[in-house]
């Protein structure tokens, strides 16, 4: 019977703990999934102004072309 | 008493397991989000240089006019 | 033995039930590792590009000194 409640005595109390732990554990996967959406969020904006800027020195690139030659 | 066994013979090598992994799965969680947080840091390094990046571009282009308009 | 069933009567159920959560956690971590590694791959990207910018805005800058002072 010893050997018994050795092997099998696991107590509710343990078993609560380790579920209380799980579900703060899930909740801050859960807020690490919306701050990641969020970075990919700020990605896309970096990935257009990035472009856009690219554009603009493009552009000017070319009006140093026609003023030089000019 | 079989179907006791059955129903209640959870072992303590069982839910140790299980703690171990949890344990395991909080420090992964734990060092996702240190790595979200130099994630953020530099993405306040990229919207300072954008911004930066577009001051400077707007200040070429003002070059420009004054010196197509000379 | 009702206090004993109270305190040791742990269902095989409840762990497994626990057990699948956890598997599911896991999961969702191991997703946000993967996903954490392309935010930095698009960092990597955006450094470069940010770089890259920088020194043709300063070249367009010294293109500009040399018109302004011909």
């Amino acid at each position: 019977a010893q050997a018994a409640e050795e092997q099998f005595g696991v107590s509710n109390q343990q078993v609560n703990i380790l579920g209380e732990s799980l579900t703060a554990t899930q909740q801050q996967v859960q807020q690490l999934q919306e701050s990641y959406s969020e970075l990919v969020n700020a990605n896309k904006i970096f990935v257009d102004e990035i472009i856009h800027l690219q554009k603009l020195v493009r552009a000017q690139n070319q009006v140093h072309n026609e003023l030089i030659n000019h």
